[in-house]
């Protein structure tokens, strides 16, 4: 009894204690290395690098999407390192300058799918759009609330691959089969570069690419698409053509308060939006659409039904958890830095200054003045920053493309958007050191 | 002094240990909690349902693949509650039998995707299919080998918004733009009810709709798609046509070991695969081809570019995750009742004896009967086990799909395979209620 009871003695016992104390603490560490573990490990177990990797990716896009090899990688280690041979590509519109944003974030839009969840073909029982995720649906209209730039109210939600198949929905949903000729699609000049090939890729009898839309002359039935703030230039527009029974397809892309003043919530018949520009996450495929008339809504839904039976819904679960943080960061609760818009607001701002002042440097080029606007959103007055610069070679160059190239920038000339070679589009979302390097670059280009 | 070690005295070091051993222990319970939560949580916060709600769902489908309501809700509470007015909803093929595997298999198969992540248009630098995830790549070639249905060497994977979004990237890669008309699309019926439909929708100037393979007598280029197993009859298929120059399309989508004996390694010009069917994830709409042809390959991807410019990365990654529990699920390292195609074809071989069961017991239906074939993946004989069960009616009923809605269960009519409406499509892939629902009724239809 008396070695039993040395035994429990405050001395034994506290000994006993630290040690269960030390192992509780290590046990703490263990499980929160763990946990950070799984948030931020990619769901792979893929070596996919946490940092961003310059060179192969500015390699990869231009592979890719250009379809033909860069001559050698971009080997920019440090502003004054670029000896002018690597090759900036700029020609398409991969939004990744928001990574950054995204990064600080830290997990508040990581999201985590069960093996045995959202197996099925459907989402919603009573939506007219059955493969649209309900939590996307609400997230939509909420996001539409607190931006201010579209009515979500009456209308339908159409989820889509990407804008671009809603864009072939509504040519689909707006044409008759039983027409006696194919309705005219026309946009002004210059006009998005994919809307010729993607109308008239499979040489459809509802609908044929009509061109430039201020020099649309022939009778018939006609769908005009007004892209606003539009691409490439980034001008607010209006349909030009406003001939009785004229259909409108509203390309909002990029009426999103970090590109351009958000005057009034937006109320057209059809309306795109895009996670690839608004939040900046182009990998997940997920575009909207704002459909007054649900029949055409309807017709929408059957394109998508026919062409790839609904829209992935990884992404649109993935794309209402951003949508809902970009939707909380603008309330009073988030601190200021956190503001979604009002952050890559400041980005757009600061990019538009540094190449303003990389053209006024080089003497060679132009580019188009905006008016300010007030916006709704920001409660102030500022001018448009488009998501592309339509960059004009001045003075002898006819071809900027060709000329920007021997630069080994690469852009898109003019004519893929129906109007001269002396114009190029050159992306101003990509990553900070690609956007540095190039403006350094074309500062330092003279006659 | 004395004060002082009177407070570090053994008795209250323990007093204050133990306070803290408690607080650690809370913390850790607290910790396992939030991190139990973070894991299986649906990624929105959203209060779906973790148990499977029979009755909506089934209302959902009908409501949904249909465009027509469903009259009342299914509420079977259990076999006998079945009063027989509750719809049965099998028109479609929604793959929901697969949910339970998943369920048991846990969080092998969750992703944690973090929200800066996979945000580019692109995913593979060097590949033709630039936005085809690597890992996904390997996947699928490794679980091809694994089973053993098809040749990967030397083929290009092409990763497309389901296989039908895959299937009209065929019919615009074989094409050609400057043909005198377009190319006739035939199959041999029953053929796959979205066939013409999705063929014909944008009246293309490409290719057309030419019906039934085996009266196909039109001279000229054609693509004849071979889909096999096939959909509806389950019967393995090869072409028909066999003209010199024909095109030819496999749909492999059903060729897994669940569904019927894999006999060799696949090896045409072009094959379709999806995970809908392989693996249950219809959600996702991911599919993929595996194409000998650089330049058919090249041309696909232009179609999806042109469509939606690319495919979901989430849903990629999910499906890449997904093909390697499987592959993983088949090594001898795994648990028997681990094997993923094991568990699926036990499943499918007791819904066939059923329905056998029931057919005979009603004696007004009659089902194709099949060859056994040898299975090289399980090494044994066997018969196939289709996804869908080809139902006919015999005696007087002549349009089986009415006949059978009488009686609340709805399926899909021969008319919409190219043939007779004493057949009908039922899908043997819905859950266990549902499918030991229809069986129980179906047994009890006689004269």
């Amino acid at each position: 009894m008396a070695n039993l009871r040395s035994l429990f003695s405050p001395r034994h016992m506290l000994v006993l204690s630290i040690a269960l104390n030390v192992s509780l603490v290590l046990k703490i560490i263990r499980q929160r290395k763990n946990m950070r573990e799984k948030v931020s490990r990619v769901s792979m177990e893929k070596p996919k690098d946490a940092q961003i990797d310059e060179e192969s990716q500015i390699e990869a896009s231009s592979i890719q999407q250009n379809m033909h090899p860069t001559p050698s990688p971009l080997a920019v280690n440090g502003g004054d390192a670029d000896d002018g041979r690597n090759v900036i590509n700029l020609d398409h519109g991969d939004p990744t300058m928001y990574e950054k944003y995204w990064q600080e974030m830290g997990d508040k839009t990581t999201v985590v799918i069960p093996g045995w969840q959202f197996t099925s073909y459907f989402s919603d029982a009573g939506n007219l759009c059955w493969f649209l995720e309900p939590e996307l649906a609400k997230e939509i209209s909420r996001l539409h609330k607190v931006v201010g730039n579209a009515i979500t109210e009456g209308r339908h939600i159409v989820v889509g691959t990407g804008s671009s198949q809603l864009f072939l929905a509504a040519l689909y949903a707006f044409t008759e089969n039983d027409a006696s000729e194919p309705f005219s699609v026309v946009s002004a000049a210059p006009y998005y570069s994919s809307y010729p090939a993607a109308t008239d890729c499979l040489k459809s009898g509802l609908y044929k690419w009509g061109g430039d839309a201020r020099n649309f002359t022939k009778t018939g039935p006609y769908i005009e698409l007004v892209t606003s703030p539009n691409n490439p230039d980034g001008f607010v527009r209006q349909s030009v053509v406003n001939r009785s029974g004229g259909i409108l397809v509203h390309d909002l892309a990029y009426y999103w308060p970090q590109y351009t003043p958000i005057t009034s919530a937006a109320d057209y018949e059809l309306m795109l939006f895009t996670v690839s520009k608004s939040t900046g996450h182009a990998g997940m495929r997920i575009g909207w659409a704002l459909v007054k008339d649900p029949s055409i809504a309807k017709k929408m839904v059957k394109y998508i039904e026919l062409s790839t039976i609904g829209v992935s819904k990884d992404s649109q679960l993935r794309a209402a958890k951003v949508l809902k943080v970009v939707s909380n960061s603008c309330g009073t609760a988030a601190r200021p830095r956190e503001n979604f818009f009002a952050y890559c607001h400041l980005l757009m701002a600061e990019r538009w200054k540094l190449l303003r002042e990389a053209v006024k440097q080089s003497g060679m080029f132009s580019l188009p003045e905006f008016e300010p606007g007030f916006c709704n959103f920001f409660q102030r007055l500022f001018e448009p920053l488009p998501a592309f610069a339509w960059l004009k070679c001045e003075g002898s160059v006819e071809d900027c493309e060709s000329f920007l190239k021997s630069h080994n920038i690469w852009t898109r000339s003019g004519r893929h958007f129906g109007v001269s070679p002396s114009y190029v589009r050159v992306s101003m979302l990509d990553r900070d050191r690609t956007f540095g390097c190039f403006v350094k670059r074309l500062s330092q280009i003279h006659l």
